[in-house]
């Protein structure tokens, strides 16, 4: 169960504040030129850093153990090991105990009967990693085939981007799609964090070049598996394609894109019908909560029932938007790399290109 | 990719206008009493009928072909199969070559290069009375261990209910779970009927009696599950758990839950937290587009590329939320039934009491 | 865990003496014209009849219920049903408690704490008719692409065929695949019948015309795969690839096959190297015991636990190894069929040839 | 393609002279012990070592990267890692435009278009390290429940082993089951040896103490499950269960098992009944064939397709069926332990321990 996708999937290991944090990613195709330093460029999109993330301090340097071979995939498995390198473990004696509200700690320990309370063990944002590592694989075979994707944060604390510049994003400390918007969206951060909260927000994050065809009736369907990918996410709530929840408010005339010749008038959809991509941009936003570690007393209760006030310290984002806006723009890579290998038998014409 | 669950299991098969829909229930526990008349009446909730859905009529009667003995489940699969009776192909004659807009006619054309234009084929959501056939044998196992599903419609046409009565929404022809809304959004779809047109609206669904500790980290959390599941049903958009889009707006010290010795104070996470249920009570929104099948011109194309209008004919939804919150619900149960299971392996302890 | 393949996969349902069996077929390529008469020839071969075999009737009439439209496979699950019509129940009424020695009433009652008493229920190889079914489908994609799959038997009673003539093979009332040692295989099929007993016999399947690629390493390998699935037809015991249990009692100097420009110079390997294809003719043996159900009386025990002698009747095959061949002939066309699926995605070119 | 199993499950990566081997373990019930002592034992036995085997030198170390925390498993996914140090490419140079005979060399290179030609790449049985590792994980849980796997050598170049003596071989330098033969079993492989050539032979693996119950029909039955596993392993050609080949030879009256009250009088059936195990040892034998890489000239192809004679030069080992037994034993351990998860639904009984 810790692996996703079907024919391109990947395994993900490790903890917090374990020896490492690692991926096998299955059913690369051979032949893709591998290139170490996009790689780590990815891993350095999503690292921590800066006054509006955790101030832990992390290397995230990948280290490809199999699968490549003279800067070529070989068709077999690429494991990628990041080593854990600031585990302040001590961090975590106090909480030993407790659970901390809001937090996975409650639910792991009645599931499993043991408690790895190093920073949230497996159940912490910190196995993201090892997603983005295998998005910047998944993203290497996308853009062989023309398909690019993109994020950035479209709202953070209830203010919203008016317009969206993907380009900007990736240059924005908060990954901020809409420059006007960006220092409300910051100057909120910092008032959370200043007041020991923290704020939600929502990321979104588009495709682009995504041929007709993707996704697989009836029960692996582009926008299911786009939901599945997004809301395992850490800290995510709410999964919108397309026009989400404000399609449900809208009359059919409304909502319905008119077909042209040269495709759709408008993108209502999200480029997704019936669970298939329709050749339009595909279309995500991805609600995540407030951080749940914040720095408030909080009434929670210990692993013998006893209630008490829980005063949590520690190195944490204000924000989880905004480096999940990274981690959302990798499962998006990863749902469509796996989609482009499992249409590849959707039509006897395929197997005849390939084997005839 | 016509299979859903991984332990508890089912495939669906058929289309909108062929023979039968129907489906194979895999991993069902032995020795569960299966009551048909339930199944049926499941079913029968689904069922079209009155002046807010389809005037298509079926009988949707479900044999049971296997996996029953003596009204025992055996442990064998069990496959369900509904034939279909009322199929007016003629309806869609005139649609033969035509892509109808927001529908899947499209894209299914696209991937299979073949065109099933029978009333959408296998994208029907005729195909959805396989789901609650298995949803059924869910909840019959389910209901051995003491969860219970409930479902109900909580929004339509923007118009939301304030309170939320499960018993209710049972005898409501919208399923209503506010019956001070009701008319108001039964109006709401008939003035929508008339226009030609249709509206969208929101399901609730909610699980009552989930012990901790059903979801599967790190690939098979229950919230991601439940939005796969709940994203590919036909026509959601958005997926919600507990506070959904709301805690991105959200400060932590305002979203977390408190955790006393009885359980949770508020219940903003949905009853998940880090993927696993914690004891509270599971909620789930779910967002349905407008039915996009209405009778106001459209501007399309057909399979040759050229543009026409399409006057669509025939018998649709003029709203799919309030059947549809059916569907979700069965999916709902299909969910924790799966990890019902799934969960057996997840402590020594629980091997020891099988086993030893 | 009633499915078997992941990308071309099946799903089986149904009971010796229940109302049906069937199967649904996923991962079919839309674009194969669907002959129903040469699936129902496939099944008319695995059909009992004749003095070598069961006197059961049973007109195996398979019905596809979905995925075909117009004739063609339109890329969703084809249903097969297969309605059973000679069920006598009746003739297991005195074994209702009882354990047949060899059978998996025994293993049945343990696993599921349930007994489907009539005619061994799930466990009885009449569910191999929806194999046949499946595997009719398969051999018509492989077929497309030149490939096909044949069988007969090879060895009855320790009598072992000489030369092979698969042809011959499929006029043979027993499959034999040696016209020279039919008789005496037939002989020692009549001479066990009359003694009340039964006799083993061995069948072997060969593929031609599989391209060089097919097996995924390292879990999904060619040769692994063709033995899961012969080893689960009712009645196995062994399975051997190429030269199986002789190249473990050779010398690498004979058991090597030389590779010369046109091809290997001997096929020791049975098709196989490292798990996937090499282009020459695929191979398989598979052994089936004696029919477990003989007409002598035999030591059992009941389900109290009380020994008793059993004295079993019915109709039986005395042989199983002849009809066996038909299923492990449509075993082999599954395999086949999923790795050709599975290995679409094995270069990145073979995405190029479908994509750009 | 890399996993094997479903609920207790594993995923290898690696290639024989990368990095490094290792293998993530996935659904590893909490609350197990974990020795890392036992863990390098069970590696130390398959090791390469003395003049029965290959000269290459290899520590294999495996370190645990995740999964553990205070000597106990979490739940979470075991990552093992083993580091290569012995890995002389050099010796590959010679052959790297060329395909050995009775290798992978071929098949690899056609499936993905490329050359990993040091050692075999991922093709080579080093790769099987991390099976053995994942097997002792394995064998830590059945252990839990009272379940041990044993194996052995029981014929080599035709020389058969007489009785089995599981506690001798763990000794024997050939992991020979029968002291009596072991020394012409030696002398076998030693001759072989110094004609440049190999010799094969055949693994017996036995498990004791396995519950009545393991196995999901129909398609994941333990006899498949076990073949699957074995047929796997590198080298292997022919996977018998009990009887297995003998069985066909046999009439129903001398093969079936006869039941009395403390159990089966005989064990043909090898403890498996309709694909479950049935409370008796569980026994499969593994037959291998000779090493393909011997020291004779051979004729062979190049990857352009010109003819030539092939030397080859290195380090092999001149009967894999000794250190194959280990990883044959891991494999059952490995089946067992997912049949065990599995089982846990098949019964609600068994749902109703857990949960209520």
């Amino acid at each position: 169960m810790n692996t996703f996708g079907k024919a391109f999937s990947f395994t993900t290991f490790g903890e917090s504040h374990g020896k490492a944090i690692g991926c096998v990613i299955d059913g690369v195709p051979a032949g893709l030129t591998i290139d170490e330093s996009f790689i780590q460029s990815e891993l350095d999109r999503r690292k921590p850093g800066g006054k509006y993330a955790t101030s832990r301090k992390e290397g995230d340097v990948a280290t490809i153990l199999s699968g490549v071979f003279e800067g070529k995939s070989t068709g077999t498995p690429i494991a990628l090991v990041i080593f854990n390198e600031n585990q302040k473990s001590g961090d975590y004696e106090n909480i030993k105990e407790l659970f901390r509200p809001a937090h996975a700690d409650f639910t792991y320990f009645h599931k499993y009967g043991i408690r790895d309370y190093r920073g949230g063990g497996r159940s912490s944002a910190r196995e993201t990693v090892a997603r983005v590592g295998a998005g910047a694989i998944a993203k290497i075979l996308l853009k062989e085939l023309g398909i690019e994707v993109k994020s950035g944060v479209c709202e953070i604390a209830g203010i919203k981007a008016q317009n969206y510049d993907f380009q900007y994003a990736t240059c924005s400390e908060i990954y901020a799609l809409d420059k006007n918007v960006e220092e409300a969206q910051k100057k909120a951060i910092l008032e959370a964090k200043e007041a020991h909260d923290s704020v939600g927000g929502v990321a979104l994050v588009r495709a682009f070049g995504v041929p007709k065809s993707l996704g697989e009736p009836i029960y692996y369907k582009l926008d299911a598996l786009l939901a599945d990918a997004m809301m395992g996410i850490n800290g995510v709530k709410a999964v919108e394609i397309g026009e989400g929840c404000n399609a449900s408010r809208m009359r059919g005339s409304q909502n319905n894109d008119a077909i042209l010749k040269q495709g759709f008038k408008t993108n209502r959809s999200g480029g997704i019908l019936g669970g298939i991509s329709n050749g339009d941009e595909v279309d995500v936003k991805v609600y995540f909560k407030p951080t749940p570690s914040i720095f408030l007393p909080q009434q929670t209760i210990d692993t013998k029932g006893q209630e008490l006030t829980c005063n949590l310290k520690g190195r944490h984002d204000p924000c989880i938007a905004t480096r999940g806006s990274v981690v959302a723009e990798a499962m998006m890579a990863l749902v469509l790399a796996d989609l482009l290998l499992l249409n590849m038998g959707s039509q006897i014409s395929h197997l005849q290109k390939v084997y005839m």
